[in-house]
């Protein structure tokens, strides 16, 4: 039976997901509060597959509804995409449950808010989850399942086997933390890397070097955790006895919080291409990421 | 005219280093305290070259010395890849500036030891400094120069130009810092996966994922900081502005050195892939590693 999915929001997010699960085979229901938005979605659809190179025959999947009960009528999961604000989460939520069946799952693209915060109070708490992806979900495939208190643990398996089939890699937290895991790890690199910039002992562009052509090629291939596990010959506890102490002493030595100066964003500001150009590059990241994300799943 | 280097140490790194110079052409001369390394040094050259898709030929420009100054005579870089050990490192660069005429320069693979520690002292410490590889150096580019105190800035200069011209990526460092920009990063992302993952958050496995199927696929083709500048539409101060605080409260509440525990590596060690699959594993990685230096070169 064909599986069938709402999507609640059509901007990039929620145009990236519905392509996800369209072109998993799932029929989509797609609607936003905007009427603009809903007219121009299956048009943009099919330049998001036209530069991500998948077949836009997936785009007939696609249904874009008028209203949210026609969206979520009879589907399995709902993905909402909307604006990261408390105060209208909780009225997409509070409607939300009122609309879907109570074995439809509601999972949340949020990245900066938390399931307690807008799933509080509701009687289809249980169902409620976010699911974090990373822009765009269509081309980068993690997506981080992070529970509510009240999230039942059937909810996150049903979640997880969810994300399988439609060729995302799902990663479920056992609780509710902020920032989940991606943002948190994130977030370290940039305070350090501010830091350094802001000290002069680096470039923008140096910086940049040290991970793209460095460690950011392994940990494509590899996590950091499978990596330090070769960087020893006796594995992951050989690594650490050797260098814990070292990692150790540059952790403690690390940025915080106050490396987010504005004197940093000055200087970033004026090193890197000007917000003229944010549009064509990220088209070209994203035309590279699609390239990239065929060639590992050829070189899986 | 043919560009001449010394390596000095014929372990991995030192094969590598091998590689990439003599593939660019130079003439490379290797030398090793150990005949036995000296003995099977062109043989492991063709197996590196074999795993690595290198076009073997490049290991006639490679020619094994019986002794350092054999090694060193005439050569304008010397590449030293000895022991982590600070009483060994400066009797080797006692004995590199003695042997080498004034103008080569002396560089170190150190990733532990920064360049004033063996140094200090020297006729020559002006022409010494740290170059430091990601393992393996003939897959991963990236090179961080990192001067001593007493470095020359034209000895940096000539260090960054050689790097260009056999296709590594420099990333010159205006000053020592422990742990260079590369180990700092790697040392935050740790920290705080190990936190993670002994605080049960995330398993190793989801850990990994996060980073090789979403923020790792970012980083192999930009760098953070022009990451992060195409993630908001006014580009790097619009996303400061915008998620600072957040980066910034995630950042004061990451781990530290404390995360390095022997009760996280023994949860790690359970978890991964046992030693004895390291060097199968290993060379799977400098496979895809290859395959990967491929693509991006091919999608820049």
């Amino acid at each position: 039976m064909t599986r069938r999915i709402a999507v609640i929001g059509g901007g990039l997010i929620g145009r990236a997901w519905t392509l996800v699960f369209a072109r998993a085979g799932c029929e989509v229901r797609l609607w936003d509060l905007d009427p603009e938005v809903r007219a121009r979605a299956l048009d943009e659809l099919a330049e998001t597959c036209r530069l991500s190179g998948d077949d836009p025959s997936a785009i007939a999947q696609v249904r874009v509804c008028d209203d949210m009960a026609a969206a979520v009528d009879g589907v399995e999961w709902v993905q909402e995409n909307g604006p990261e604000n408390l105060q209208i989460k909780r009225e997409i939520y509070a409607e939300l449950d009122r609309l879907a069946a109570p074995d439809t799952i509601l999972a949340s693209s949020s990245s900066a808010l938390v399931a307690s915060l807008f799933a509080e109070g509701l009687a289809g708490r249980s169902r409620i989850l976010v699911a974090h992806p990373v822009n765009p979900p269509h081309l980068i495939p993690v997506v981080e399942l992070c529970p509510g208190p009240d999230t039942a643990p059937e909810v996150m398996d049903r979640a997880e086997a969810l994300m399988h089939a439609v060729a995302q890699v799902p990663v479920r937290l056992t609780r509710e933390i902020d920032g989940f895991v991606l943002n948190r790890l994130q977030a370290v690199v940039l305070a350090e890397s501010l830091r350094l910039i802001e000290e002069g002992v680096v470039t923008p562009e140096g910086l940049d070097h040290t991970i793209c052509h460095g460690l950011g090629r392994r940990w494509a291939l590899l996590g950091p955790m499978a990596a330090i596990n070769l960087n020893a010959p006796g594995g992951v506890k050989d690594y650490l006895a050797r260098y814990a102490p070292t990692m150790a002493r540059l952790s403690d030595d690390a940025a915080r919080g106050e490396a987010f100066t504005e004197r940093v964003a000055d200087i970033l500001a004026a090193a890197m291409p000007p917000p003229s150009q944010v549009p064509e590059l990220s088209r070209q990241r994203d035309e590279r990421l699609a390239a990239l994300r065929r060639f590992l799943r050829d070189n899986d």
